[in-house]
This record gives C-alpha cells, structure tokens and sequence, in this order.
C-alpha cells in the first residue's frame, strides 16, 4: 500500500465495474482507492491504463499478484461464488455483487467458505442498505415502536426494460447464464430490503410469467405470496414490461403502518395503541358513532410524512466506504455477505413454486429439487453448461 | 297503485334497509316508492306506521299481498335466494341484497329461477356499479383504448371493524349464519367491481386468516393471487383491522395503466403505443440514452388526474331508480341479479383454496367440495343448520 486506503481489485469493467471505477477514481470514496482491473475482453487494458492501475486477464492472477487486497465481482451472477472462494482463499476480502449465488447450494457454499476466513470481510453489494430511507426504516421496524409485522405488500415495477435490453449479452436472460430474469437481475435489492426490514418468509406461492410481453426463455413478471408465520403474510409482485411503473411498499404492524412510495416519500402512521386492544375495547357507543359518522378514525393515530428524494450513486459509494471500513475494524458491515442468501433463496423458492405449481417452504427449502428443476430447464435451453 | 311509482317492500329493518326506507320516504328515488315493511321483530311495525305504510311479520305474506309490485332482500345473506326465488315465483320483482347468496349452488338455483320468468325484473344491489369513477372506469377498459388486461391488484383494507361490531348480531361473522366475514360481507363491492372491470379469473390460490385479529371463526383477511388466463394476473387483498386502511387498485394494459387511490382518484397513463411494440421497436441509441438518464420515458406517455370527490348515498338511489326504471321497460339492468354469482364464485374458491392449500380452478368451480366444506365448518361452529 502507498497509503491507508484499501485497494480495490475489480473483476469485470461493464457498466457496474465501470461505474465503481470512476468512483474510485475520481476520490468519492475516502478510504479506498482503485487497485487493478480484470476483464476478459483484452481491448479493457486501454480504461485501466488511463486509470493507472494493472491489467488483468485472468480474475486469479490479480487476486493472487499482491496489488489488490479486496475484489468486487461486478461478473455474470453465477461466477460471483467461485471468485468470492479463490480470493478468501488467498487472504483477499471479498465484496460480491448481489446476488451471492444463482441458486442457494452454490450461496451456501460461498458463505460457509466465508466463514472459515473470519479475520478477512466477506460483504455483498445491497447498496439499497445505504439507502437513508430505508435505514429510517429498517430502524423504525426494529425499534419496536409499531409492533409485530401483520401484512406488507411490495409492488416494484420500475424495472421496464425494453427487448433490446435484453439483446445486449448473451448470458442475460437465460437459465444458463444468468439463472433467470427480474428475480435474479432487477429485483434482488427489494427482496433482500423486503426481509431485511420484514424478516425471513417461511413459505411461498407464486406465479412467474415466462417470456411474457418479452422475448426471453426466464421471467418477466412475478406475483408472490409469502407466509412470515404468526399470521403475517406479504405480497411481491415485479415486472420488467410496465413503462408508467409502480414502487410501493406498505407494512402493516400492530401499533401503525408504513407506505413508501417511490422509494422516495414515507407515510408512517402510528396508533395510539395496540389495534387488537383498541378494538376489543371499543364500547357499543362508539361504534355506533363510528358507524353513522360521528367518530372520527384519524382521532385514533397519527401521521408524519417524509420526502427523502434521491441519492442515486452516494449509495455505492457508501457500501464502498463502509466495506474499507469493516475491513480496518472500524465498522461493522452494513451488507454481511452470508446476508446474501436470503434473497437467492426467496427468489429460488418464487420459481419452485411457479414450476410445481404448489406452496413451497422457505424455511426448509428443497434446493436439490431447485437444482434439478434449474438443469433441466438449462439443458433444454442448450446454451450454456448444466450446474453442479 | 295510486301513481306509477314503483311499490318496493322491504324485507328486514335493519340498518340497510332503514336506510332505503328513508331514501324512499323522502322522494329521494323519482320511480319508487315505500309498499310495505317486513320484519320478523314485531317492534319494527312502529317504523312502518311511522312511514305509513304496511307491516308484516312474514315476508311470504307480503309479497302474496298485492301491497308490493317489487321487494329487496336486506336479511342474513343465506336468506336471500329462497326470497327471492318466493317473490319471482309470486309475481314480485326481486332486488337482492349482495351477495346474491352464501355458496354458488344456492346463488345458481335463485339465477336458474330467475331465468326462468323473463318477465319479472331481477337485480342485485351492487350500488357501486353506479359509482361515476366506476362507471367510467368499466367504459374505458371497455372501450378497447388501453388493450388487454395484463395485471392488475386491489388493496380494499378501508373496512376496520372493532370487535363489537360482530357482537351486534348473533348470525354475524358465522359460518352458519354468514358464510364467512370479510369476503361475504365487506368484500363483495369490490370482489364484483373487479371482475366487472377487468374480467371473471379462471383459477386463484389464496390465504386467508380465520380469527386473526379478532375474535371471530370467519376470515378477517384475505390474499388471493389470481390468474385470467392469457398471462394476466391479479392480487386481491383485504382486511377488517386496517385503522389507516388502504384503498388502491392498479389495472395494467397493453396500452396504459391506471390507479385508483381512496375509490376517489384516478390516475390514467395511456401509453404512446403497444407498449410490446414500443419495447421491440426501440433502437440501440434510444436503450442506451434511458440508461444514462437521456431519454425521459415520460415522452413516451401521457397521463390525465380525476378527482370524484365522494357520493354516498346518491350510488343505493340509482340502483333503485335503475330498477323501477328496468321494471318500466326504459333502461337496462346495471346490476342484473345473474351477475351476482361471479362474487359468490370467486369468494367461494378464496375460501376453498385457502382450506385446501393449493390453487383452484375458478372455470370449473367444484362446487360440491366448497359445499362439503362449509358444511364441516357449520357443524363444527354448531350454531346453524348445516346447508344443502
């Protein structure tokens, strides 16, 4: 090191490596700064020159060539488990793109390896989590103030994403590839914020639509309905095909409610008390009055309404700093990577159930059947390898 | 008759039908008037010398009377095929309260009935069918302008009911006496609202909660993922213990989308074009500028916000105009009782698949198992006669 900022390797420059590059470059994040560049295509050493770091063709020949001390794998998501492996292996800090894995066998692999390496950081890039709103958020649940979670719904389809998009790699939107569509590329953040901020499902039905409005073999729209257990339940609907999208998320929990819109306005709502007690001890005459218009609802909660409007960037830039910053023991990891699997296996789950046409559990998920279920649809797509 | 007013009886002075009485009373609805009253508490003949007109205490021996050209069936909703099916037999025009019965074999026997005497008129009172944001709603969907139905959700949890509530009747929140909660007696506006609008679903797979924040045996909530066939879905979700209860719908189309918040505003995107067309015609350059934020996919749009403001009231006298009017030869039925098994159907299979844990078909209802069913849950509650 030629000073104390960790030096980041980063395994393919695409647009997402490319965007970390010019952050780093450019001194947005104070404790990390830009080590090498791997990249399979030979014509990327031109960006790493003008950048001033090394060149790499091979991802394990910059994580063992002593310039880098941490990788981001900004790769196809299947590559993101074997690259986090070779780096802890040779006491290199990884930080994964999300999502951790396709499937949760090769996820659990990554993270148990992870943990047999526990003095080097293994994080996972939900830059959402840096997200000020949903920090507040995350906070808020946590607190306790609303109580227990009762019903959430998340409808986030601002993901339209036209057919040329698709065109654009051969490995996007293909079972062989990329494992799937918007549950493994576009809606990752959400279902890892939705159970970071709700908690873990235990269950699911869901109906995925297979090339639907776009000529691609995986999904482009989901519905799911999860069980969080206790009576709480939750709807997640995404698609890629909706131009006037919608991003609404709405949490209901004992002592009030909560309505993002836009990922940019809050609506909290607090009772003022427990709603099973208010209810129970209503008397006969105040329902009455409720009934005929004399009792006012909004007498019984208040309301605080917040615009947080937008940090697009700032967010990378802060999982960045946070992640040099776990490395030196400064702070904890905002993303822990071994949070990753939460999201691949929801999202595993949501195309089980849709396959089987059945409720399938989370909580003691049948990944072997997943796997299964995954090869045949890759050996019939004839593109790409089976996986093991 | 002394006018040409059509002469409505009411059978069952409760609050819904106290409040037709007034309607009609005060000259509220220009074709109808008051005939008699009938109801089994003996207190109630009070309120008909009141309005002055006649009392019974057995609905059959009103409708024989000659004092009542039509009546509407404003009683526990298991009653409502058999009076109706008395009245249509006897001569009497018949507008049934929703639903228009409890399991689909009783709703079909009272339509099969009704079919079979083309002469009288036969309605259900779905008073928000003549709603004016529904009614336009209905007439663009119609219209073809937005395409084919793609996707759409409501979330209906604007019915906060406090235990008390259910403690106001002994037939309330029962199997025996209901035949559910909020799906049977909340939830049916809506459950007919949207298939009006977007189409009777093939198959649906839901949850519902029995008991789950009140102390009732019947559903306080639902979730129901349905499926129109073609690739469109639908999410459905209600709930009585919602105090900051939600009201949104969001229909998604070919060409356009629109969003219904409170049952009062309507927002309206209409699209450009196809939007598949619009996604596969879009060049390379154009894919590239709305990534770097240089196109703003609002040129691609257009969007148009209607406030309704609220009309209580106003919506239960035209359904009663409507009626008179139907009964008069010179309009259309907007809520022909036929309609009715759509919401009986379609809350029928919530229930049966939430009891079976699987998706059911909605095409080919199994009616006989719901009925099965029902009856297991009667006799288990043991307060009612099981039904056949």
């Amino acid at each position: 090191m030629t000073d104390d900022k960790l030096r980041l390797g980063i395994i393919g420059l695409g647009a997402e490596g490319g965007m970390y590059a010019n952050f780093l470059a450019g001194g947005m994040v104070e404790n990390m700064r830009l080590g090498a560049i791997c990249d399979i295509l030979p014509e990327k050493k031109e960006a790493a020159d003008k950048f001033g770091v090394p060149f790499f063709a091979d991802y394990q020949e910059m994580i063992t060539s002593g310039e880098v001390d941490a990788v981001v794998t900004t790769v196809p998501h299947y590559l993101h488990p074997e690259m986090g492996i070779y780096a802890l292996d040779h006491g290199v800090h990884a930080l994964v793109e999300k999502p951790v894995g396709v499937y949760t066998k090769q996820a659990r692999e990554l993270i148990e390896f992870a943990a047999s390496k526990p003095e080097l950081t293994f994080g996972v890039f939900f830059n959402q989590r840096t997200n000020p709103l949903y920090v507040d958020l995350k906070a808020l649940l946590d607190s306790g103030e609303l109580g227990a979670l009762r019903h959430t719904s998340w409808i986030i389809t601002t993901w339209w994403r036209p057919q040329p998009y698709y065109a654009q790699s051969a490995w996007r939107a293909t079972w062989g590839g990329e494992g799937g569509g918007v549950l493994v590329n576009q809606a990752p953040h959400q279902l890892d914020l939705w159970q970071w901020i709700c908690g873990v499902p235990k269950s699911v039905f869901a109906k995925c639509a297979y090339g639907f409005r776009r000529d691609i073999i995986v999904e482009d729209e989901v519905n799911a309905l999860v069980d969080f257990g206790d009576g709480a339940t939750g709807s997640f609907m995404t698609s890629t095909h909706d131009l006037a999208g919608t991003d609404r998320l709405e949490i209901l929990c004992d002592r009030g409610k909560v309505v993002v819109e836009g990922s940019k306005t809050v609506k909290i709502t607090r009772l003022v008390g427990d709603e099973r007690e208010m209810s129970a001890n209503m008397d006969v005459d105040a329902v009455r009055r409720l009934f005929t218009g004399q009792l006012d609802i909004a007498e019984l909660m208040t309301t605080e309404e917040k615009d947080y409007g937008s940090v697009w960037g700032a967010q990378h830039c802060d999982v960045l700093r946070n992640f040099a910053a776990a490395v030196a023991g400064t702070e904890e990891l905002i993303a822990p990577g071994a949070d990753g699997i939460h999201g691949v296996r929801l999202a595993n789950a949501i195309h089980l159930s849709s396959w089987l046409g059945q409720e399938v559990s989370i909580e003691n998920f049948d990944e072997e059947t997943y796997l299964v279920e995954l090869n045949r649809r890759i050996a019939d797509e004839g593109l790409f390898e089976t996986r093991s």
